[in-house]
């Protein structure tokens, strides 16, 4: 069974610097290779995909950014799922 | 002191049925009646403005969304502040 | 390869009435079913473990939910990882 | 009128290093200067207490960090307030 699900990640480096704009365009570009709907936004990434998808999208990040030499990451993940109606990033829009 | 900061508020009122949406709509019209930089996203509300008049807002909504009939209130709130520059919405984004 | 992590979970089912009390505790038993070390507390359910098992279990606890009833879920879920040594919630104590 | 509140506090200073012990004692220092009840765990700090002070104490834990040194500062703020009964940290424990 497919579930979909819309998400925010925001991912902070931690000792690498007061600037972390190298990192975040990094989980952008992750984010972006793969099968979803993806907002950018000051406070971070808004995901629209299937739930594995973007679970496993996250497990990526972290692996590939410590493979690419950063020492701790923090993710903050706001996930939503319903069974009501499909979830889509367009249907949380004010 | 002035001190300017940078922040993202998702409220979210708990048994309030499934749909949430005037509630967020409410908490939208407080944040653009203050002097800020107003961001709406599908997950939250980014907001640029001075760090008291924000977390005076945040009270704000808790106060006014329970005067209007919310029971119960959970407010996910990032701020950040920084002394090198002044923060901005704009910086942050990629 | 095993990356370790540690993690902050909390579970908001969204127009399940007032108390959440019910979909809390079943989250903590699908999470102490699991290789865990699991520390509950007022906002949340701190985890060590593996990142690719914590990563599963909260995808099967979307699905559980779901499956016994809960229209909406919002999950908060905070992560970390590192490199530069094993990370554990014994070592994240203040 | 007092509305009493729970939150749970997690601040994180972008840049200072792998290690942010430093600033994480600080916080807490400053936290439990107020009349809180005060639960800190390995994703943050639990706090019950007058909404106002809450507020009120987030906004010296940004100043002081940063008069002390701290060049860039996130904070994680989940915060509640209900109407139906008084919120506590022991009354949200499972």
């Amino acid at each position: 069974m497919v579930m979909k699900a819309t998400a925010e990640l925001q991912v902070i480096p931690v000792g690498a610097g007061v600037s972390v704009r190298a990192e975040i365009t990094r989980v952008t570009e992750l984010l972006r290779d793969r099968d979803f709907i993806v907002e950018t936004h000051a406070s971070g990434t808004n995901i629209e995909g299937d739930l594995d998808a973007i679970l496993d999208a996250l497990r990526t990040i972290h692996v590939t950014l410590h493979a690419e030499g950063t020492v701790r990451l923090l993710s903050y993940l706001k996930l939503e799922t319903r069974t009501d109606r499909e979830p889509t990033l367009a249907g949380k829009r004010i």
